[in-house]
């Protein structure tokens, strides 16, 4: 997120698929180990920002992801020759939920990665996400509608934010039209990086 | 500002200067050294958190800030009873300039701190600072709109923001409505303690 508040910039496009400045939200990111591991490189940066990023994979059994976050085809799927931005091999290794409103076949892609498409609500995108994820977790990765959907649903138990300096001005913000969606997480950490402080909010359980 | 983008909670009142839940915006501010001793206070912590609370008042030869930071009244200014909400010796100890539709007499308070009413405009309000901070420099203290008056104008040539993990839900945002307003600026420091991440920007130099 941007330390303005947005987890992606303005008129995301096939040539700006994080929004018009949006790569500034993840260049942290690229930079480390864990990063690069899921991706199919070698090297990158240890520490921190390595221990955060290494969050998105560990002990993580399934994914849910917004329709755009999927692509850039809005409406009908067409052809159904979009397969996702990231080639053959999917930094995801799970299953992934797809949230829709035009159903299609599930894809299976290279590395672990399957992409199903769910046509009937986030509640049947998480129970299906928990039972492909067994005993491991069920990993929300965006966009900000999708999440503010789970959120205001009471349906998140941990959230991993990571607030770059970057102010892009407009875009999609996170936290907006919350409400009381967000009173319930309590920050069990705060670190930063020069490049990004990572905060971690669990639900607070009922006392 | 907590994570979700908010300087001040919603409903600011006499009873809430903060707004409600406000007050979680200030706690890592209230346990330094800088903050207690700014407040006529002893003692306080050391560490991160202390130098940069120290950095309100290190140098700082005048002060700006909106009428709703100044109090909770509205309109006029009635019986002219109001001196802010710190007592008779406020934290600032600098000329504060406090922008208002309604002129006001100057009101001299304790430890150097003197409030005048600046009724004709930002730029005059920041040009009267100006000369009253000789070498030093001037704060932009708050609120919310108060910043974004004179970011949007491109009167600010540093910010500090100090993001604390707390998730208000709704209140008075600080990035909201600047648009290009806030793409001149580079972060030269981010520096966290658990309680709080430190942000520190200037205006880039045209190149």
């Amino acid at each position: 997120m941007s330390l303005d508040g947005f987890v992606a910039g303005p008129a995301q496009s096939l040539e700006h698929p994080l929004g018009i400045g949006g790569e500034a939200l993840h260049e942290w990111a690229f930079a480390t180990r864990a990063f690069r591991e899921s991706h199919g490189d070698d090297g990158g940066e240890l520490g921190i920002d390595d221990d955060h990023a290494a969050s998105w994979s560990r002990n993580v059994g399934a994914t849910i992801m917004g329709r755009n976050m999927f692509g850039p085809v809005r409406g009908g799927w067409g052809d159904e020759t979009w397969n996702g931005w990231w080639g053959d091999d999917p930094p995801y290794h799970t299953p992934v939920f797809v949230l829709t409103h035009h159903p299609r076949a599930s894809v299976e892609m290279d590395g672990g990665t399957t992409f199903h498409f769910v046509a009937d609500g986030i509640e049947s995108a998480l129970d299906r996400a928990l039972a492909a994820a067994g005993e491991q977790d069920v990993m929300i990765a965006g966009g900000a509608s999708t999440a503010q959907q789970y959120l205001r649903a009471g349906l998140v138990d941990e959230m991993e934010i990571h607030v770059v300096p970057a102010l892009l001005g407009r875009g999609e913000r996170l936290f907006d039209d919350l409400g009381d969606a967000s009173a319930g997480f309590e920050c069990i950490e705060l670190v930063s990086s020069p490049a990004v402080a990572h905060y971690r909010y669990v639900r607070r359980t009922a006392s």
